[in-house]
């Protein structure tokens, strides 16, 4: 059985002081403007996905949307939340205990998933910047890995992210004005961060036979890679997300699709230095040459990357981001991304991980 | 492809004052305790279900039992937590994601779950009591029912938690002490309220093929049914749990069993009021015969209800309630509940809510 995408939507990402309910309930009503033919007696599950702290929030968003669904829930693993969330609603359909899964996600800017207090233990390595600057030295260290390479994914995303409408910056930002903003560590500027913001995103998943009831343009969900590995400092090899490695692979050979045939891709970029380490795990490149690939090869590169502008140029609301992501992959593949549509865009890759890559979740995407 | 409950567990419920992780650990240690052939390498999916704020207690979990499952997250549906989780764990099983779940809930006494929260405007109805409390007034006036047949299901249960070692509360009592307990409401005593606690419970689901390793006695999830409906005190019906009566019907239709197959139960008694009121939802005894059936025929009734004492008698971990009641009928579909064995039980229900039945899990487990 096969699993659509039927729908999608993304709030504009801001500062906005508003309750997380109203986040869901706007990604939740733009998904009914756009699917003229959903009704809401259709729907059988309602999953959110936030970080926040209020409870029953499945039923709460179900009820202020009319609907009476089977199943409703809140699923929550920090910044990956959303593709969790996801792969749940692809799992209640294909396991046949449903059929058509309303999958919300929002977050606000004072998220309190922003910190890993699970690591406190470690003392300051309670904020991912840590984890990410660790990263950075390591692969400078054995791969040679610039500064200016690392600085040029951040002016990247946030030139891409002028074209998408709903991100929370809208600047572009020079190399040089990248390279001096404040150091947050020895090996991370602040420009070289996600900025934690405000905002919604929705997919509804449907089963194949109600896929044409919804959409002319069905995307199906043809690859799912799932892994979570150890935080040990001592076990892992700080130059490699392992559990994206093993993501990536498992949703490539389910997709039964070679990382060649991939046209656009959403990644990680929660650090510039995530995005470039990314691509060499995913295998778009080889390991040691992302930092060349982003900063060389962008502009002439076959595939997009991050077209929406990642999570550096969006913003990175925690529950919302995977879907986000989803959202703009399921667009392009629509052929309906605007200003920043990959011509011809007919496979895409949807990367998102947690807590310094203990765990990632890939998707791939056919239309 | 059948899904099997290949080990389960429940730490002892108290008033323990200890971080949500170390029960969460000790319900997992317990998995392994009891399934000698189970490997860490074995296991795929950890899920968690608890309403604390902790957040990424999938992956922590994991990484304090030397576990890198694939899938990790928290599930939260406040009381109902625990059988959302169980349900998703059985989806990834049957969408062929996964092969071994590990599905462990724990709550501590004061969860930030136990207040209603996202009903606030409604005033003094943030406190779960005053739903049950309406549905008592309701179902009196309906139907007839008395305040001692509500006494009656405490005493019973308290009766039952008597040959559950693990049970928070270790005392009889009489009738008469039930009825002149503080009255919270005018219709609800202190005794007729399950209580908070801190507790742990977890469930380890697999696919058939792997079940013979790990134990010698699968119980099998042959029915599940889930329903979420609005909150309107203008739209439901007082006396009837419209969720719990659709969540029923589709688990015994998925399962082919009637009522009267089933052996043994496990109902969400939150207050004594719903267990009344769950009976005859769920169909085991005629609408508004509740009372009479609680009151005279549970020592003459061919089935047992809540024989480790309910929510009432065992106390009410949320995140965990759903995983033990599973965990209670697994053992008595096992032949290994001990002093509170039913003997010969080959068909057994359980029945998780949330928030005055605003949505229900039905499950329906066979050996």
């Amino acid at each position: 059985m096969r699993v659509a995408i039927a729908g999608y939507s993304t709030t504009r990402f801001s500062l906005n002081d508003v309750p997380i309910e109203n986040v869901l309930t706007d990604a939740m009503r733009m998904i009914f403007e756009n699917a003229p033919n959903l009704e809401q007696k259709d729907i059988d599950t309602v999953l959110v996905s936030t970080n926040e702290n209020r409870k029953y929030l499945g039923a709460v968003l179900a009820e202020m949307g009319g609907i009476s669904p089977k199943i409703a829930h809140n699923v929550e693993s920090l910044c990956n939340s959303g593709t969790n969330a996801l792969v749940s609603a692809f799992s209640y359909i294909t396991s046949g205990l449903a059929d058509v899964a309303l999958v919300v996600g929002a977050e606000r800017f004072d998220s309190p998933g922003q910190v890993l207090d699970w690591d406190i233990t470690r003392g300051e390595y309670n904020h991912p910047i840590f984890w990410a600057s660790m990263f950075a030295k390591a692969h400078k260290r054995k791969y040679g890995t610039t500064d200016e390479q690392i600085a040029k994914v951040s002016a990247i995303n946030h030139a891409n992210a002028k074209s998408n409408p709903n991100a929370y910056v809208s600047k572009n930002y020079t190399l040089e004005e990248i390279m001096n903003s404040k150091k947050i560590t020895e090996d991370l500027r602040l420009l070289d961060c996600s900025r934690p913001c405000t905002g919604g995103a929705g997919v509804l998943l449907v089963s194949e036979n109600i896929a044409k009831k919804i959409t002319d343009l069905p995307v199906w969900v043809s690859g799912i890679g799932h892994r979570t590995i150890s935080a040990s400092f001592a076990k892992n090899d700080l130059t490699t997300l392992e559990s994206t490695k093993d993501a990536a692979n498992q949703a490539l050979v389910m997709a039964e699709v070679s990382t060649e045939q991939i046209d656009v891709l959403e990644v990680h970029d929660a650090f510039s230095i995530c995005e470039i380490m990314i691509l060499e795990d995913i295998g778009i490149v080889e390991k040691g040459d992302g930092g060349k690939y982003t900063s060389e090869l962008y502009s002439t590169a076959s595939k997009k990357v991050n077209p929406r502008g990642g999570l550096i140029g969006s913003g990175h609301p925690l529950g919302a981001t995977g879907l986000a992501q989803v959202a703009e992959i399921a667009q392009q593949l629509q052929q309906k991304a605007g200003k920043r549509q990959v011509e011809g865009a007919k496979i895409g890759l949807v990367h998102n991980m947690s807590a310094a890559a203990t765990s990632s979740t890939v998707l791939v995407l056919s239309s």
